[in-house]
Order: C-alpha cells, then structure tokens, then sequence
C-alpha cells in the first residue's frame, strides 16, 4: 500500500528565524497589521510503501530523525498519513 | 485572541522539484527503499490577533494569496488554526 505521509519541520523557538522576520515586514507593509509574528519551516511529503498506516509513520520519523531534520535546531513532527496525496483538501483543524 | 495558523505551501505536481529528488536519493543510499517520492514545500506559521479563529483563518488565505504562495506554481492551505503554537504535540490525521 502507498501512503502520503506529512512532515513538519520547524526551527526551535529560541532560533532565529530570519526569513520569518522578512515575510513579517512584507506583510506589515501590506497592511496585514493584525499579523504578529511569522516563522518559516519546511514541509516534505513522503510516498512510502507500507504494510499499515502505523509502518508508514515509523519509517517517516525514522527517516526525519536519521536525514530530514537538525536535531540541534530543529523539530519535526508528522502531521498527516493519508492514501492520496492532496493536502488542501483537508479541513484546518481548529483547536 | 492570538491565534496560532500553518500554512502548507506546495509546488503543483506538475512542477519539478530538485530539492525533494535530492532528498530521495539521500534517503535511498541510506537504505529506506520503501520511499519512493520526496517533495519538498514550506510551511508558515502566522500568529493572528483576531476575534474568532475563522476570522483568523481568512487574515492568512488573504495573505496566502497576496504575498506568501506563487499562484503559479504553487497551492496553499491552511492546515491548522491554533490557540497554542505547538505542532508536535497534534497526533497525526490517518486517512
């Protein structure tokens, strides 16, 4: 079975985030006055051939901790396991 | 109220992706031959004043489509819409 699975990578809080700050101003010179703060991270999408959902998500954090993510800056964290590659698709969790 | 918003930004699928293709030869040489496609794409996260956190969720489309993806090349959505900035702690979507 092939999934899609999400990966969220994100600089730690107390790491700079300089083309945050950059985005951060463009917007504010738009006009965007009620966005305060902004920050940039990466986002991968994965196609992995696996037995279950679950098999998925363990070669996916397998491969963030050994390859996709700077443990010493950087977080990630596996948003999404799905069997069909569309993102948008999906309702934004309100929480 | 300050909220918390992701924004997924995504190359279309039609649009090539050397950084993702790296990423996928990486990952084969160090063995997970079950991923067999990597995309690379960002991920913003916006913190919002606003009244409600669907108020939130139109300041950041608005922003989405003026300044942050290139309608062009690229599709984005909102995927989370937060009073805490963690994303780590969401367990992942199964579908």
């Amino acid at each position: 079975m092939k999934y899609y699975v999400y990966i969220a990578i994100e600089r730690k809080e107390a790491i700079l985030d300089p083309q945050g700050k950059a985005i951060e101003h463009a917007l504010d010179s738009l006009g965007f006055k009620e966005i305060e703060n902004t920050r940039v991270g990466k986002l991968m999408r994965l196609t992995i051939n696996a037995g279950s959902p679950e098999a998925a998500r363990e070669i996916a954090e397998s491969a963030s901790a050994k390859l996709l993510a700077n443990p010493i800056m950087e977080t990630f964290s596996v948003i999404r396991v799905s069997e069909t590659p569309v993102l948008s698709t999906v309702e934004p969790e309100i929480a």
